[in-house]
Protein backbone atom coordinates (compact mmCIF):
# COMPACT_ATOMS: atom_id res chain seq x y z
CA UNK A 1 0.00 0.00 0.00
CA UNK A 2 1.27 3.23 -0.66
CA UNK A 3 0.30 5.49 1.59
CA UNK A 4 1.44 8.74 3.12
CA UNK A 5 1.77 10.08 6.58
CA UNK A 6 1.00 13.49 7.04
CA UNK A 7 2.66 15.06 9.93
CA UNK A 8 2.09 13.56 13.76
CA UNK A 9 0.31 10.41 11.89
CA UNK A 10 1.64 7.11 13.14
CA UNK A 11 1.28 4.14 10.22
CA UNK A 12 -0.34 1.96 13.64
CA UNK A 13 -3.31 1.12 11.74
CA UNK A 14 -1.10 -0.85 9.29
CA UNK A 15 -0.34 -2.84 12.24
CA UNK A 16 -3.74 -4.13 13.66
CA UNK A 17 -6.01 -6.33 11.51
CA UNK A 18 -5.19 -5.94 7.21
CA UNK A 19 -7.92 -5.63 4.63
CA UNK A 20 -7.24 -9.00 3.10
CA UNK A 21 -5.67 -10.67 5.80
CA UNK A 22 -2.81 -11.47 3.03
CA UNK A 23 0.47 -13.32 4.73
CA UNK A 24 3.93 -12.05 4.07
CA UNK A 25 2.60 -9.75 1.64
CA UNK A 26 4.34 -6.00 0.64
CA UNK A 27 1.79 -4.86 3.11
CA UNK A 28 3.06 -6.28 5.63
CA UNK A 29 6.84 -5.14 5.22
CA UNK A 30 5.02 -1.60 5.85
CA UNK A 31 4.39 -2.98 9.41
CA UNK A 32 8.47 -3.32 9.67
CA UNK A 33 8.66 0.10 9.37
CA UNK A 34 10.20 0.17 12.94
CA UNK A 35 13.09 -2.10 12.04
CA UNK A 36 14.05 0.26 8.84
CA UNK A 37 12.19 1.33 5.72
CA UNK A 38 9.45 -0.51 3.76
CA UNK A 39 10.63 -2.85 1.07
CA UNK A 40 7.55 -0.40 -1.04
CA UNK A 41 9.10 2.65 0.67
CA UNK A 42 13.10 1.35 -0.88
CA UNK A 43 11.08 0.34 -4.56
CA UNK A 44 10.06 4.05 -4.65
CA UNK A 45 13.48 5.63 -4.01
CA UNK A 46 14.67 3.36 -6.19
CA UNK A 47 12.44 4.56 -8.76
CA UNK A 48 13.08 8.30 -7.57
CA UNK A 49 16.47 7.44 -8.45
CA UNK A 50 16.16 5.92 -12.11
CA UNK A 51 13.71 9.01 -12.82
CA UNK A 52 15.94 11.55 -11.45
CA UNK A 53 19.10 10.21 -13.36
CA UNK A 54 16.97 9.69 -16.79
CA UNK A 55 17.45 5.95 -16.83
CA UNK A 56 13.43 4.90 -16.51
CA UNK A 57 10.21 6.23 -15.48
CA UNK A 58 8.66 3.09 -13.09
CA UNK A 59 5.79 4.64 -10.41
CA UNK A 60 3.78 3.08 -8.20
CA UNK A 61 -0.01 2.75 -8.40
CA UNK A 62 -2.00 4.26 -6.10
CA UNK A 63 -3.96 1.72 -3.90
CA UNK A 64 -7.01 1.40 -5.14
CA UNK A 65 -9.79 3.10 -2.66
CA UNK A 66 -13.90 3.46 -2.65
CA UNK A 67 -14.68 7.10 -1.72
CA UNK A 68 -18.42 6.82 -0.15
CA UNK A 69 -18.78 10.23 1.65
CA UNK A 70 -17.00 13.24 1.54
CA UNK A 71 -16.94 15.94 3.95
CA UNK A 72 -16.83 19.41 1.85
CA UNK A 73 -17.33 21.45 5.13
CA UNK A 74 -14.15 20.00 6.20
CA UNK A 75 -12.22 20.98 2.71
CA UNK A 76 -13.00 18.03 1.15
CA UNK A 77 -12.06 15.32 3.47
CA UNK A 78 -12.66 11.61 2.96
CA UNK A 79 -15.32 10.33 6.44
CA UNK A 80 -16.42 6.81 5.15
CA UNK A 81 -14.10 4.60 2.10
CA UNK A 82 -12.91 1.37 1.94
CA UNK A 83 -9.79 -0.65 0.34
CA UNK A 84 -10.43 -2.31 -2.31
CA UNK A 85 -8.25 -5.14 -4.28
CA UNK A 86 -5.40 -3.99 -6.58
CA UNK A 87 -6.57 -6.01 -9.58
CA UNK A 88 -3.40 -5.14 -11.68
CA UNK A 89 0.12 -4.35 -10.70
CA UNK A 90 1.87 -2.38 -8.06
CA UNK A 91 5.15 -0.70 -10.09
CA UNK A 92 4.16 0.27 -14.30
CA UNK A 93 6.42 2.56 -16.33
CA UNK A 94 8.88 2.58 -19.50
CA UNK A 95 12.68 1.80 -20.25
CA UNK A 96 14.49 2.05 -23.67
CA UNK A 97 10.69 2.28 -24.80
CA UNK A 98 9.63 -0.97 -23.72
CA UNK A 99 6.60 -1.44 -21.16
CA UNK A 100 7.84 -2.76 -17.73
CA UNK A 101 5.43 -4.41 -15.69
CA UNK A 102 6.02 -5.64 -11.86
CA UNK A 103 4.30 -6.90 -8.56
CA UNK A 104 6.25 -6.19 -5.75
CA UNK A 105 6.30 -9.03 -2.82
CA UNK A 106 8.33 -9.40 0.32
CA UNK A 107 7.76 -13.09 2.16
CA UNK A 108 9.61 -13.88 5.61
CA UNK A 109 9.96 -17.51 4.06
CA UNK A 110 13.35 -18.79 3.48
CA UNK A 111 12.56 -21.65 1.60
CA UNK A 112 9.90 -20.68 -0.94
CA UNK A 113 7.44 -18.24 -1.80
CA UNK A 114 3.87 -18.80 -1.22
CA UNK A 115 1.75 -18.67 -4.40
CA UNK A 116 -1.27 -17.58 -1.83
CA UNK A 117 0.86 -14.01 -2.07
CA UNK A 118 -0.87 -13.33 -6.28
CA UNK A 119 -3.93 -12.76 -7.12
CA UNK A 120 -5.70 -14.28 -9.82
CA UNK A 121 -6.32 -10.64 -11.41
CA UNK A 122 -2.60 -10.28 -11.35
CA UNK A 123 -1.50 -13.12 -12.83
CA UNK A 124 -4.40 -12.45 -15.82
CA UNK A 125 -2.75 -9.09 -15.86
CA UNK A 126 0.68 -9.86 -16.10
CA UNK A 127 -0.08 -12.60 -19.08
CA UNK A 128 -2.15 -9.64 -20.81
CA UNK A 129 0.90 -7.90 -20.64
CA UNK A 130 3.21 -10.65 -21.97
CA UNK A 131 0.76 -11.47 -24.81
CA UNK A 132 0.95 -7.29 -25.93
CA UNK A 133 5.23 -7.42 -25.44
CA UNK A 134 5.67 -5.81 -22.18
CA UNK A 135 7.63 -7.01 -19.68
CA UNK A 136 5.81 -9.23 -17.10
CA UNK A 137 8.12 -9.66 -13.60
CA UNK A 138 8.14 -9.96 -9.96
CA UNK A 139 10.29 -8.22 -7.59
CA UNK A 140 10.54 -10.90 -4.66
CA UNK A 141 12.06 -10.01 -1.51
CA UNK A 142 12.99 -13.09 0.84
CA UNK A 143 13.15 -10.63 3.95
CA UNK A 144 15.14 -12.82 6.35
CA UNK A 145 17.63 -14.00 3.71
CA UNK A 146 18.12 -10.31 2.74
CA UNK A 147 17.87 -11.04 -1.10
CA UNK A 148 15.69 -10.03 -3.46
CA UNK A 149 14.86 -11.84 -7.12
CA UNK A 150 13.53 -10.35 -10.50
CA UNK A 151 11.33 -13.06 -11.68
CA UNK A 152 10.31 -12.62 -15.42
CA UNK A 153 6.32 -13.72 -14.43
CA UNK A 154 6.33 -16.46 -17.13
CA UNK A 155 7.98 -18.63 -14.03
CA UNK A 156 5.45 -17.65 -11.92
CA UNK A 157 1.84 -18.08 -14.52
CA UNK A 158 3.71 -21.79 -15.01
CA UNK A 159 4.16 -22.79 -11.08
CA UNK A 160 0.28 -20.90 -10.71
CA UNK A 161 -1.43 -22.75 -13.70
CA UNK A 162 0.35 -26.45 -12.99
CA UNK A 163 -1.46 -26.19 -9.12
CA UNK A 164 1.64 -28.81 -8.57
CA UNK A 165 3.24 -26.69 -5.93
CA UNK A 166 1.59 -23.85 -3.39
CA UNK A 167 4.87 -21.85 -3.69
CA UNK A 168 7.90 -21.66 -5.58
CA UNK A 169 11.16 -22.81 -3.78
CA UNK A 170 14.00 -19.98 -3.50
CA UNK A 171 15.86 -22.23 -5.81
CA UNK A 172 14.30 -21.39 -8.46
CA UNK A 173 14.93 -17.49 -8.05
CA UNK A 174 18.58 -18.68 -7.92
CA UNK A 175 18.07 -20.41 -11.09
CA UNK A 176 15.81 -19.06 -13.29
CA UNK A 177 16.08 -14.92 -11.81
CA UNK A 178 18.66 -12.37 -11.39
CA UNK A 179 19.50 -11.43 -8.02
CA UNK A 180 19.29 -7.50 -7.27
CA UNK A 181 22.01 -5.95 -6.25
CA UNK A 182 21.25 -3.81 -2.95
CA UNK A 183 23.31 -0.58 -2.35
CA UNK A 184 22.64 3.01 -1.26
CA UNK A 185 21.68 4.60 -4.50
CA UNK A 186 19.68 3.29 -6.08
CA UNK A 187 18.65 0.85 -3.19
CA UNK A 188 17.50 -2.13 -5.48
CA UNK A 189 19.22 -1.84 -8.86
CA UNK A 190 16.46 -3.92 -10.60
CA UNK A 191 16.87 -1.82 -13.96
CA UNK A 192 19.83 -3.56 -14.18
CA UNK A 193 18.45 -6.96 -14.00
CA UNK A 194 15.98 -6.02 -16.38
CA UNK A 195 18.52 -5.26 -19.11
CA UNK A 196 20.41 -8.11 -18.24
CA UNK A 197 17.46 -10.50 -18.38
CA UNK A 198 15.70 -8.65 -21.52
CA UNK A 199 17.80 -6.44 -23.13
CA UNK A 200 21.52 -8.33 -23.47
CA UNK A 201 21.62 -10.51 -26.03
CA UNK B 1 -11.36 10.08 -10.71
CA UNK B 2 -11.62 6.80 -10.25
CA UNK B 3 -14.64 6.05 -8.34
CA UNK B 4 -16.77 3.11 -8.13
CA UNK B 5 -20.25 3.22 -6.11
CA UNK B 6 -21.34 0.48 -4.04
CA UNK B 7 -25.14 -0.21 -4.56
CA UNK B 8 -27.54 2.69 -3.53
CA UNK B 9 -24.13 5.35 -2.95
CA UNK B 10 -24.96 8.21 -4.81
CA UNK B 11 -21.98 10.67 -6.51
CA UNK B 12 -23.43 13.91 -5.30
CA UNK B 13 -19.93 14.94 -3.43
CA UNK B 14 -18.60 14.78 -6.85
CA UNK B 15 -21.01 17.41 -7.86
CA UNK B 16 -20.10 19.83 -5.22
CA UNK B 17 -16.72 21.69 -4.38
CA UNK B 18 -13.65 19.72 -6.02
CA UNK B 19 -10.71 19.29 -4.23
CA UNK B 20 -8.53 21.02 -6.77
CA UNK B 21 -10.97 23.54 -8.30
CA UNK B 22 -10.04 22.85 -11.37
CA UNK B 23 -12.50 24.08 -14.23
CA UNK B 24 -13.33 21.91 -17.31
CA UNK B 25 -11.14 18.86 -15.98
CA UNK B 26 -11.76 14.98 -16.39
CA UNK B 27 -13.30 15.32 -12.85
CA UNK B 28 -16.55 17.73 -13.59
CA UNK B 29 -17.36 15.55 -16.36
CA UNK B 30 -18.25 12.79 -13.98
CA UNK B 31 -21.10 15.16 -12.50
CA UNK B 32 -22.40 14.95 -15.92
CA UNK B 33 -23.30 11.82 -15.82
CA UNK B 34 -26.87 12.52 -15.57
CA UNK B 35 -26.35 13.20 -18.68
CA UNK B 36 -25.20 10.22 -19.68
CA UNK B 37 -21.73 7.99 -19.24
CA UNK B 38 -19.01 10.60 -18.45
CA UNK B 39 -15.89 10.55 -20.23
CA UNK B 40 -13.70 8.53 -17.61
CA UNK B 41 -16.25 5.98 -18.02
CA UNK B 42 -16.89 5.49 -21.98
CA UNK B 43 -12.49 5.29 -21.54
CA UNK B 44 -12.74 2.83 -19.11
CA UNK B 45 -14.98 0.86 -21.23
CA UNK B 46 -12.96 1.47 -24.07
CA UNK B 47 -9.86 -0.03 -21.95
CA UNK B 48 -12.04 -3.27 -20.91
CA UNK B 49 -12.77 -3.90 -25.00
CA UNK B 50 -9.02 -3.48 -26.13
CA UNK B 51 -8.54 -6.12 -22.89
CA UNK B 52 -10.64 -8.44 -23.95
CA UNK B 53 -10.21 -8.48 -27.88
CA UNK B 54 -6.20 -8.88 -26.93
CA UNK B 55 -5.28 -5.49 -28.74
CA UNK B 56 -4.14 -3.71 -25.49
CA UNK B 57 -3.75 -3.10 -22.06
CA UNK B 58 -4.25 -0.09 -20.90
CA UNK B 59 -4.96 0.60 -17.40
CA UNK B 60 -6.55 3.90 -15.00
CA UNK B 61 -4.37 4.17 -12.09
CA UNK B 62 -6.41 5.04 -9.18
CA UNK B 63 -7.04 8.41 -7.34
CA UNK B 64 -4.38 9.16 -4.82
CA UNK B 65 -5.55 9.03 -1.14
CA UNK B 66 -3.84 9.92 1.66
CA UNK B 67 -5.25 7.42 4.35
CA UNK B 68 -5.29 9.07 7.77
CA UNK B 69 -7.33 6.47 10.49
CA UNK B 70 -8.76 3.33 9.80
CA UNK B 71 -11.74 1.90 11.77
CA UNK B 72 -10.52 -1.78 12.27
CA UNK B 73 -13.77 -2.49 14.25
CA UNK B 74 -16.00 -1.56 11.18
CA UNK B 75 -14.16 -3.93 9.28
CA UNK B 76 -10.89 -1.92 8.54
CA UNK B 77 -13.21 1.47 7.13
CA UNK B 78 -11.75 4.10 6.28
CA UNK B 79 -12.72 7.07 8.43
CA UNK B 80 -10.17 10.01 7.69
CA UNK B 81 -8.18 10.39 4.44
CA UNK B 82 -8.11 12.92 1.63
CA UNK B 83 -7.31 13.48 -1.98
CA UNK B 84 -3.99 14.01 -3.14
CA UNK B 85 -3.07 15.60 -6.38
CA UNK B 86 -2.83 13.12 -9.45
CA UNK B 87 1.39 13.54 -9.63
CA UNK B 88 1.38 11.57 -13.33
CA UNK B 89 -1.45 10.72 -15.59
CA UNK B 90 -4.97 8.96 -15.84
CA UNK B 91 -4.16 5.94 -17.98
CA UNK B 92 -0.99 4.15 -18.88
CA UNK B 93 0.10 1.06 -20.24
CA UNK B 94 1.45 -1.27 -23.50
CA UNK B 95 0.16 -1.54 -27.15
CA UNK B 96 2.77 -3.59 -29.49
CA UNK B 97 5.04 -3.57 -26.73
CA UNK B 98 5.61 -0.07 -26.61
CA UNK B 99 4.25 2.02 -23.47
CA UNK B 100 2.01 4.38 -23.72
CA UNK B 101 0.36 6.97 -21.44
CA UNK B 102 -2.05 9.67 -21.47
CA UNK B 103 -3.71 12.01 -19.46
CA UNK B 104 -7.53 12.50 -20.41
CA UNK B 105 -9.31 16.36 -19.77
CA UNK B 106 -12.90 17.00 -21.09
CA UNK B 107 -13.56 20.66 -21.77
CA UNK B 108 -16.78 22.81 -22.27
CA UNK B 109 -14.98 25.46 -24.23
CA UNK B 110 -16.08 25.62 -28.08
CA UNK B 111 -13.25 27.21 -29.32
CA UNK B 112 -10.10 26.09 -27.52
CA UNK B 113 -8.61 23.59 -24.62
CA UNK B 114 -7.77 25.90 -21.53
CA UNK B 115 -3.53 24.62 -20.30
CA UNK B 116 -4.80 25.27 -16.77
CA UNK B 117 -6.16 21.82 -17.05
CA UNK B 118 -2.48 20.60 -16.81
CA UNK B 119 -0.25 20.54 -14.28
CA UNK B 120 3.30 21.44 -14.32
CA UNK B 121 3.78 17.24 -12.63
CA UNK B 122 1.68 15.50 -15.60
CA UNK B 123 3.86 17.80 -18.03
CA UNK B 124 7.49 16.54 -16.47
CA UNK B 125 5.65 13.21 -16.24
CA UNK B 126 5.15 13.40 -20.02
CA UNK B 127 7.88 14.74 -20.83
CA UNK B 128 10.32 11.95 -19.24
CA UNK B 129 8.15 9.05 -20.73
CA UNK B 130 8.86 10.57 -24.21
CA UNK B 131 12.63 10.89 -23.03
CA UNK B 132 12.63 6.78 -23.27
CA UNK B 133 10.61 6.29 -25.65
CA UNK B 134 6.79 5.41 -24.30
CA UNK B 135 4.18 7.33 -26.37
CA UNK B 136 2.71 10.22 -24.23
CA UNK B 137 -0.66 12.07 -25.25
CA UNK B 138 -3.48 13.66 -24.42
CA UNK B 139 -7.12 12.68 -25.43
CA UNK B 140 -9.11 15.79 -24.84
CA UNK B 141 -12.62 15.83 -25.51
CA UNK B 142 -14.95 18.85 -26.35
CA UNK B 143 -18.04 18.31 -25.24
CA UNK B 144 -19.92 20.53 -26.74
CA UNK B 145 -18.43 19.45 -30.19
CA UNK B 146 -18.73 16.07 -29.08
CA UNK B 147 -15.21 15.61 -30.48
CA UNK B 148 -12.07 14.17 -28.91
CA UNK B 149 -8.96 14.33 -29.99
CA UNK B 150 -5.15 12.35 -29.47
CA UNK B 151 -2.71 14.95 -29.47
CA UNK B 152 0.96 14.15 -28.82
CA UNK B 153 2.30 15.27 -25.75
CA UNK B 154 4.68 17.33 -27.66
CA UNK B 155 2.37 19.71 -29.07
CA UNK B 156 0.86 20.39 -25.58
CA UNK B 157 4.66 21.01 -24.72
CA UNK B 158 5.49 23.46 -27.05
CA UNK B 159 2.67 25.29 -26.08
CA UNK B 160 3.16 24.60 -22.56
CA UNK B 161 6.61 26.25 -22.38
CA UNK B 162 6.09 29.02 -24.69
CA UNK B 163 3.91 31.05 -22.19
CA UNK B 164 2.16 32.62 -25.01
CA UNK B 165 -1.11 31.57 -25.22
CA UNK B 166 -3.59 30.31 -22.30
CA UNK B 167 -5.47 27.91 -24.17
CA UNK B 168 -4.55 25.80 -27.41
CA UNK B 169 -6.98 26.70 -30.37
CA UNK B 170 -9.49 24.09 -31.24
CA UNK B 171 -7.62 24.34 -34.80
CA UNK B 172 -4.78 22.42 -33.31
CA UNK B 173 -6.47 19.36 -32.64
CA UNK B 174 -7.45 19.33 -36.59
CA UNK B 175 -4.31 20.08 -38.12
CA UNK B 176 -1.67 18.10 -35.30
CA UNK B 177 -4.02 15.30 -33.65
CA UNK B 178 -6.38 12.67 -34.43
CA UNK B 179 -10.06 12.93 -34.47
CA UNK B 180 -11.23 9.63 -32.97
CA UNK B 181 -13.78 7.37 -34.20
CA UNK B 182 -16.93 7.08 -31.72
CA UNK B 183 -19.03 3.92 -31.48
CA UNK B 184 -20.74 1.72 -29.33
CA UNK B 185 -17.66 -1.03 -28.80
CA UNK B 186 -15.30 0.80 -28.47
CA UNK B 187 -16.76 3.95 -27.22
CA UNK B 188 -13.77 5.84 -28.07
CA UNK B 189 -11.42 3.88 -30.73
CA UNK B 190 -8.63 5.60 -29.74
CA UNK B 191 -6.15 3.28 -30.72
CA UNK B 192 -6.24 3.45 -34.14
CA UNK B 193 -5.46 6.87 -33.41
CA UNK B 194 -2.44 5.60 -31.64
CA UNK B 195 -1.54 3.17 -34.83
CA UNK B 196 -1.90 5.66 -37.43
CA UNK B 197 0.53 7.92 -35.63
CA UNK B 198 2.90 6.45 -34.10
CA UNK B 199 2.70 2.81 -36.20
CA UNK B 200 2.50 3.45 -39.34
CA UNK B 201 4.95 5.15 -41.79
Amino acid sequence: MFIKYPGGITNNYLENKKPDKKKDSLELSISASNRGMSFENEINLSNEYYSANNIAVITKRPTPINVVKVDYSRGSRIVDAYFEKQSTTDYNGVYKGRYIDFEAKNTKNKTSFPLANISLHQIKHLENVQKHGGIAAFLVRFELLNEVFLLDASVILEFYYSGKRKSIPHDVFIQKGKKIKQGFMPRYDYISAIEEMYFSS
